[in-house]
Formats: structure tokens, sequence, C-alpha cells
């Protein structure tokens, strides 16, 4: 284990000194926004720390990084800036370090206990793409949606497919998503279904934070796009499974998706994430050159599901899997998107797509558990073949080491009823 | 006509005093961005004429909406700010108001000429959307990539289908775009074509630029659309047709159309176009309630697109079209762009999509004027299947009024090579 806060930490917590996500919150209601990291049961407000000048490296001693309102700075100043706030918060905060540990003045405006913080979205998302990199989810959908022939499209095993998301509605964890109206297909010669979602999902993915982006025609080579990387965050696409089936022919996911998608507050850096990572599954056929990495990694983080219903005290585990399932990489994913000169930039979210594992207790989402609400889900004493109003759906992750974790917190939302 | 500005204006200009687009510009190499209005060969440096305390409207006096980079602010403010900002400007403007029109100091400080000016992008674009809403389009699309069987997929007559576009690589007329490298169908058994594009395409379109947007979780009501919406621009949607047939299936488009999207630099307001609207066609099935609306309208705006081939002078009109030509109206894609909760925001941008006539010769891209290459489209002395790299492509846009045109000027782009 080695390195040990003086901040008290449990040994359950996903927050210990060798994680160190990143987020933006507010002390109090009305302060201004701020980045911080997670610390046990604290935040620690990098303003009060970067005020205090104890950011004292070459990179960050005059920068203003830390007073924004968001991360973006940080993250367009790429991984050597990373790297020194990261050594600089685990020295402030390791147990052999007195400047804080012994300045009660200090550690009372830098320590904000975590319940009394407002945690915000950490980013300023200019543009959120989704992929679609999970095997077993393609099958299942294309079984569902296509029929057996082929339920694989042929380009996939060819290229990381994704799809242009919507920005403006992503939301950060704790925010309400009300149940979204659009239509759906038409029964017999009736006009289109109009109203409320009726199969309304979730959708367990990750989503990767973009750093330094590139410029317009350029692209990243495969083997550099690590640094392009800040982190990553677990990340709930909800979808309308009858607004989608109805609308998506020809040009894809449209309202189907955009009312809203939830992100956890908390970005873990690849840093953190480094002890996890593992060999990514063997490819076939092998990917074109411009896709082919020296090595191939993915990380070992495990992902949970629950839905807790309304009124009720206890959430129900409907999914347990796994970011290590994914058939494509984080970083054939992101090279694979500039490979034609579109320019990433700093707070970009680019999410994996649903993360399903090849057995049926693994699928990411209602749709695959239910098989598009043809079987019945059990939660307890009650079922769910779609999501109902009040219910509350909470994605937890984290990575397992030896004596801690490294975790991203919850990323949950409640439906409200459609207006 | 009636109204006169005391700036000269050419009878065959796209800006006389009925129009007044919005812009944003800089007056000399490495100033400050800033909005301002067209009139004539000129730019009205609308920051300077709210340092002059000429914006001395209720509502403008004490905003700081021009001293601004970008549009957005006055965007958020709504009809009410705008109509305000017009009535100040064509009064400032008009022959027989002596404010700037005798004052030399304030003329030379606030009129830049327009071959000076540097023309930004006028908004700061946070999610941009591309509809698909001419009905020639769809069939002609349909036919090309799926066959002769019903080649208008069953929802397109009950909603106006879009897709998410990116916002990053949206571009201001001028900008050259690199050729775009990517996969496309294998032959046999080989692995995908990769390599730059081989099938590089413009899309003539038009697009809303959104002002004030909707709260997360509410829609816009489709007869109160129209003051959402601030303006217009002309679009180009640079689309590569190999990259684009391969990857679509199932999400729809993504990098083969990411690499760039060109706008004009001029928006015209919807005052501004308030003459030129007709009719929208007749809309059969009729659409759901949420779709009905109490007055239909579209405007006769006449299109055209030109190709100037490297080293030549003259430029090739190889279309001409008019955004009359849409089936789904502007005030019914914004609408149902909100019905499931999606949150629009100031700036936002909402292409129509390719814009095709009835007729061959108004056919809005490429793919379908050579019918996906079937056919070579002549360019005077030389002909196209698509776009070869020295090329330039410009798209006009105006409509006639009375002694006057109301005009987006251009919005052109040059096709580099890839790198």
């Amino acid at each position: 284990m080695g390195l040990k806060s003086f901040v008290e930490v449990h040994p359950d917590s996903h927050f210990p000194i060798q994680n160190l996500p990143y987020g933006v919150f507010r002390p109090e209601p009305g302060s201004e926004p701020r980045p911080g990291v997670a610390i046990g049961d604290y935040v620690l407000d990098l303003s009060a720390i970067a005020s205090a000048g104890l950011f004292d490296g070459p990179i960050l001693r005059r920068s203003d990084c830390f007073h924004q309102p968001n991360l973006n700075k940080l993250l367009g100043m790429g991984r050597p800036a990373w790297t020194e706030a990261r050594a600089t918060i685990q020295k402030i905060l390791s147990s052999t370090e007195p400047t804080l540990r012994d300045n009660a003045s200090w550690r009372q405006k830098a320590l904000v206990p975590m319940d009394k913080a407002e945690m915000l979205l950490p980013v300023a998302i200019g543009d959120y793409t989704d992929f679609f990199t999970s095997m077993h989810h393609t099958k299942n959908c294309g079984i569902i949606f296509r029929g057996p022939d082929t339920p694989i499209p042929p380009n996939w095993f060819h290229l990381p497919i994704a799809y242009h998301g919507r920005a403006s509605s992503v939301v950060v964890s704790g925010t309400d998503i009300v149940r979204p109206r659009g239509q759906g297909h038409p029964t017999g010669n009736s006009p289109p279904y109009f109203g409320p979602s009726l199969k309304l999902d979730f959708e367990l993915e990750m989503a990767v934070i973009v750093g330094p982006g590139n410029e317009l025609g350029k692209s990243i080579d495969v083997n550099e796009a690590a640094d392009h990387i800040f982190g990553l965050v677990l990340m709930n696409d909800w979808s309308a499974r009858d607004i989608q089936a109805w609308e998506y022919i020809p040009l894809g996911p449209f309202l189907g998706k955009s009312f809203g998608t939830t992100i956890s507050p908390w970005i873990v850096t690849l840093d953190a994430l480094e002890p996890f990572a593992c060999d990514a599954p063997k490819q076939n056929p092998l990917p074109l050159p411009y896709l082919t990495e020296k090595v191939s990694k993915i990380y070992d983080i495990s992902l949970e599901v629950r839905i807790k219903p309304a009124g009720e005290e206890q959430a129900h585990v409907v999914t347990r899997s796994n970011l290590k399932h994914l058939y494509w990489t984080l970083t054939q994913q992101l090279a694979h998107h500039t490979i034609n000169g579109c320019n990433l930039r700093p707070g970009d979210l680019l999410g994996t797509g649903t993360i399903s594992g090849p057995e049926p207790e693994s699928y990411g989402c209602l749709l695959e558990l239910t098989w598009n609400g043809q079987k019945l889900l059990s939660l307890g004493g009650t079922t769910r073949k779609f999501l109902e109003d009040g219910d509350e759906v909470i994605i937890s992750g984290f990575s397992k080491g030896n004596g801690y974790n490294v975790g991203f917190g919850a990323c949950s939302g409640k439906i409200l009823p459609s207006l």
C-alpha cells in the first residue's frame, strides 16, 4: 500500500490518496465553482491550495488553472501539468508532510466535507461523442432491432462506430431526468404513437474526458492518443427505446438520447488507473495500421448498476460488468475520431457505448436485460421491463488495489414524470 | 423601397439597409473580435456604435452585448432586444438621420471597409444539429444508397429527421478544408479502403441560429418557435460519401461529416426575411398536433452553388435551388428538437439538410447531381464526379425585394489535399 494520507480514509472508500479524482464544486450554496480533488470524505479545494502558494512547481506556479469554474484550462495544459499537479497534491495530503497537516487554518479552508460540497459538471463540454464498442451490446442490439442474421454489421470489426451526441443535456450525477415525450412506431394504419416514452432505459457507460485537442485537419496518432486523455468518468446515456426505434432510420439516434446524459462528478485520471491496466481483447481481423497500437490496453474497472424504486429504502443490483469487456480501446476510439481531421478540444466527452459483458447478468441496459421488454427483471418485491417514474438508477465503479480502491463514486439520476 | 441609407449601396448588393445581417469581425489584424452589421461595402462596428452611446433604447442602453467576441449574448436576449437593435441601426444608417452621417470622426471609427474586415465565426456554437427535410434530397439519397423500393423511410413524413453534428469543426466562409482520410467499403475479401476520400462532396444547406433556448426538460411550442430563431446562415455541410457509406450503419453519419462544416459570416435575421415569407408546402399526412402550426411558412430564398477549379478564373454554376423546397418548416424543426425536453442554447446551429429542388438542375449536392458518380457534371472545359483538390465551392443566396436584395454574401471553401 505504501502511500497514506493524514486525512482518514476508510478502507472501502473510493477516494484514497492513490486516486485523487478531479471535480468542480461549490463549498457552500452560492459560492464560486472551483476545482477540487476527492480525498476520503473530503474535497480538497484546489483554488485554496493555489491561493496558499502550495502549487510551487514550474508549470503550475504561475497558472490560474485552479481559479476557474471548470477544469478545461488544466485539461488543455497536458500531461506535464497533470503529473506536476498529482505529485504536489499527493505530497500535500501525505501523512508525512506537515505543510497542510499541521496548519489548522489552511486545513479549515482547503478541506471541505464532501456532504457539504455541491458537485457540478467538472468540464465545459464542447462536443460529446458516443461510441459503440462492446461487441456483446452490439450483437444483442442487432438481434433485437434487426434480427439474428448478421446482428453485427460488417463494418463493426474494422472501425469503432460512433455518433455525435448532444452536449447541452449532459448533466452531473444527482440531476433528475424528466421522462421524455416523443413519437413511437404507429400500429396498423394509425398515426405514430405520441406521448411519454414507454421504454425508458439506462445505458451503463464510461467516458473519456479529452485533454489537449488537435488542430482541425490534423490527426492524433493512436500511439500518442493516451496523452490526449485526462481521465474517465462513469456515464449513464439515458435512452428512450421507443423514440429511438422509430426515429433512427436512416441517420441514427437523436431525440431518443438527447433528453439527458448523466456523468459522475469525479474524473479519475489515467495516472490513478494505470495500476489497473490490462491487455485489451485480441482483435480479429487485425485493425488497419492507423488503429494498430504498440501496446493495446484497457482498464479493469468493476461496474455495477442498481435501481432504487420510488419509496423504497434499498437499491437492487441489476447488472455487473467491467470496462475490460470493450473490444475497441479508448486510444483507438480517440485516434479514429481524428483520422478525418476532426478537431477535439479539451473537455470533450467520448462515451464508450454501453458496456455489456458476455453473460446475461452483465448486460449494460434494460433493452438487453429484459430483451426489449420480453422478460421481467426482478427488483426484490417488484419487477421492471423498463424504467418507471420515481426509479433512481445508480451506476458505480471501482478498481480494487492492494488494500485500497480507486473508484468513481456514484453516477445517479431519478426519473421524474413527463410534463 | 422607401428606406435608404446615407452609405452608398449598389442595387445588386446583398446588404442594403433593409437587410442588416449580423456578423463578428476584426477591423484590422490582431484587433479584438466584435459584432458588426453589413451595409453596402462596409461593416458597421457595433462596439463603436455602443461606445458612442447610440444604442439608447431601454434594453440595450446598459447592455454590454456589443462588447463581446461573439453574438451569443445578444441572441440570448430575445426578440425585444433584436427589434430595438434593428430600429436603432436602421435609424443611424438612414439617409435622413444626421447623427452618424454628419460626424466624420464617428463614421471613421464605425464604418469599416468590408474588404479590410476579417470575418470570424459569428457565434460560439454549443451544439450543431443537422436535419434532413428536403423530400427530393431524401428520395434521391434513398434510391442511391438503399435502392428504389421505399426510398423515403416511413417515419420521414411524420417527423423532421435529424442527427447531431460536430460543433468543433464548424468554420467560417473562406476557411480551407483539408480532404479527409478514412475508411471506405472493402472490395471482395480485401480489408477496407483507407486513404484520402475519393468521393468528397458539398451539401447546399441553410441553418437556423438559435436565440433564447429552453430549460432542460421543457419543450418549445411550435407556434412560439419563431421567437427562438435569431436568423439564418448559408451552410456547406461537406461530406465524404465513401467514408459515410461505410461507417453509417447503424448509428448514422460521423467522420464522413465531422471534418468540416462551413457557414456564411452573415446571419440574416427573420425580421429582414419577413417580406419573403411564403406558404410552406402542404403536408400529407397531417403532422401530429405538436407539429401543427397556426401559420406554416417558409422563406423564398434563391440559392446557387458554383465551383471554381484550381487555377481557373471563373466559377461555374452547378445548381440552383431555393429554401422554399423544404417539406418541414424551420419552426417545426426547432419544436421537434425540444419535444423530448432537449435544451437548446443561444448560438446553436440547426442545419436544414441538403436543399434539393424537384428538377435535376436543382439538386443540392454532387451525390445527386452526378448520381453517385455515374454521370459527369460539366464545369466549362472540365468535368467532375466529386470534388478535386483545389476546387473552391461557393454557395450564395438572396431574396429579391422591390428594388433591393436581401442576401447572405458567400459561403465558400477550398479543398486542400490530404496530409
